[in-house]
């Protein structure tokens, strides 16, 4: 428990500092890429190392672990864009960047009112900054790399791809995933601490078994080629992390979540091949379940219940999640990619129970209770 | 602002106690007022001791202020609600209502789906409890009768009406109203330190001025027999707390809001008559809005837009007001009676912005900044 606690105040700042990405674009985005404005220091700083790096000899298996992620996870969005436009089959995302001054860019796609989906988005950030003492004292706790006590600050760098798609049809689930990479660096840009964290994790309206063991069985083998362990040890830090205290349920039906994975779990090669393989397994794992349910039948009852869900998603993201609290809490961060991850649509009806011995009711006991579902 | 802040922790507390009072019942609710189950202590509790004075001799002027304020927020309760369902004219308010063991009750009132509101809540509760050490401690700063330091526990008495009123019609605007009353007492149920806390504000999709003009003139009329300075003391008050700092915006046209209102403000008498005038002037304050807005002619993109603004709604509610977070985070708390304020539905656009020169431009930059109105 004390190891989740310091995870998640970790967790806080990683997810604070991707919101700080965008602190100096505002609402202004372009249609492509901008180049990188480095901060003017004495020497050049490291991001403008990196971007030298980048353009003289590209990303290879050589390459710093950040560039490694940045580029992985940059692949990954444009693979997952064009297949869930394919399986929308209308729509198209929007595509909006950014960059800011210091180091770093952003790259949010969102897709909205489609055929398939109400809204879908999918969003990569990578940052360079500085970590004053304060924050890295914080950290200190985890990562033995840190221990130094007359470092007066860091340089950091972060990475994260982040998703959530909302579909039209109540009986289609609502599937979230973020994987991110951290690193702290001395002014040369040689790493110091670094560690993964992420997850993946379903949220049905309407629960029908096969999707559940689906989702979770293709996490699993994705889990399994890296660690025996780790799958039952993140599905149940997800059942823990996307729980509403305030309605004693869980927000969906789990999946896998895990923050703060250093070289106290494994070395960062063999962590950097997990994730990937995790990120990979997205989409054989949520295409097969939207295939058969995006176009069931459904009524006006269903869809009520649907946004009644909805509501409890939000409430989630907006009480709940750290991430977001610190997000909106952060002076200048870009709040349309923080908050890409509400529905389109929501509701709150007073005391609202469904009937007894329906799919409703049955759907809502499952999320009082985690299940096993591989 | 470090008055302010003191005030807000105090309005934090008294919130989590009035939201404590719901502790005992769970979602257990009957149809009628329960008798108060007293706590079994030495002597006679003070809720044992109000309710057999309430039983015995009513209440008059001679009453302690918490059985005035009680009563009078009662008596409020039943003639909004009444005026209420006029307006509506179809739907009837569902009421539920509950004791807590340890002394005190509460009794929501809501209106879902009606001809006119959407979501109508219109709450009161009053709680009777223990105050330890360091709750009292934080409370010291602004209240001289708290400060001496043997004082181990207080009993407390917290009593509020809150309501909040969505309407179908995006031309009519949402309103919100809280007034409450805190006292510390000790054993016998004699005073130590009391305070009142309040506020009421606007919230329209589309900006009518005259009824901005007619809301803040009602208002300031009420404040006006009171103190000259009451009006634009509590409007700054009210443009200040009802922020939502990630969107830039205020959540509507304001109001007055105060809190921590004692002695050092004006003599208790005064202070309960002030509350007095500024509960009643609701109804005359908004009745004549929502008459002159409830049957406006009005299309699919003026509900979307009402539906985006319910968007901001829920994310101040839910990020922001002090109250709702804590209640949430607190243990046991009736969440139906905290989430009524929420609208029945409401929506999230990616990077949606008004057209230039529409009334929603318009509207949103009046959001932006609060102007003085009377």
């Amino acid at each position: 428990m004390h190891q989740y606690v310091n995870a998640e105040q970790k967790k806080d700042l990683s997810r604070h500092l991707s919101v700080k990405c965008n602190r100096n674009s505002g609402s202004k985005v372009t249609d492509r890429l901008q180049p990188v404005e480095p901060l003017k220091t004495e020497g050049p700083s490291i991001a403008e190392i990196d971007s030298k790096r980048k353009r003289e000899s590209g990303v290879t298996e050589a390459s710093p672990m950040r560039l490694r992620m940045e580029a992985f996870i940059k692949e990954q969005q444009d693979e997952i864009v064009r297949d869930l436009e394919r399986i929308d089959g209308g729509a198209k995302f929007r595509r909006d960047t950014w960059s800011r001054p210091a180091g770093g860019d952003g790259i949010s796609c969102v897709l909205q009112d489609g055929n398939v989906f109400e809204k879908a988005g999918v969003n990569v950030s990578v940052v360079y900054g500085t970590l004053p003492r304060a924050a890295i004292q914080k950290m200190r706790v985890n990562h033995k790399a840190l221990d130094d006590p007359s470092i007066e600050s860091l340089e950091f760098f972060a990475a994260g791809l982040s998703l959530v798609l909302h579909p039209h049809n109540p009986m289609a689930p609502t599937v979230h995933l973020n994987y991110r990479y951290f690193e702290t660096m001395d002014k040369t840009g040689e790493g110091k601490a670094w560690w993964f964290g992420g997850g993946t994790d379903l949220t049905p309206s309407y629960l029908f078994d096969e999707d559940a063991v689906h989702f979770h069985k293709t996490i699993k083998e994705a889990c399994d080629k890296h660690g025996r362990d780790y799958y039952p040890r993140f599905k149940t830090w997800c059942d823990k992390y996307f729980y509403i205290p305030h309605r004693g349920e869980s927000r969906g039906i789990g999946g896998i979540f895990f923050d703060d994975l250093d070289e106290e779990t494994s070395d960062q090669e063999s962590l950097f091949s997990f994730v990937q393989s995790c990120c990979k397994s997205f989409l054989p794992s949520y295409l097969p379940i939207i295939e058969r349910r995006k176009n069931m039948s459904f009524g006006k009852n269903e869809k009520a219940w649907q946004q009644l869900r909805r509501g409890r998603y939000v409430e989630f993201n907006l009480v709940h999640d750290r991430g977001t609290s610190f997000g909106l809490n952060t002076p200048g961060a870009r709040v349309e990619s923080i908050l890409m991850s509400l529905p389109l649509t929501a509701r709150w009806q007073y005391m609202h129970e469904p009937e007894i011995a329906t799919m409703e009711e049955r759907t809502l006991n499952t999320l009082k209770t985690p299940k096993e579902w591989a």
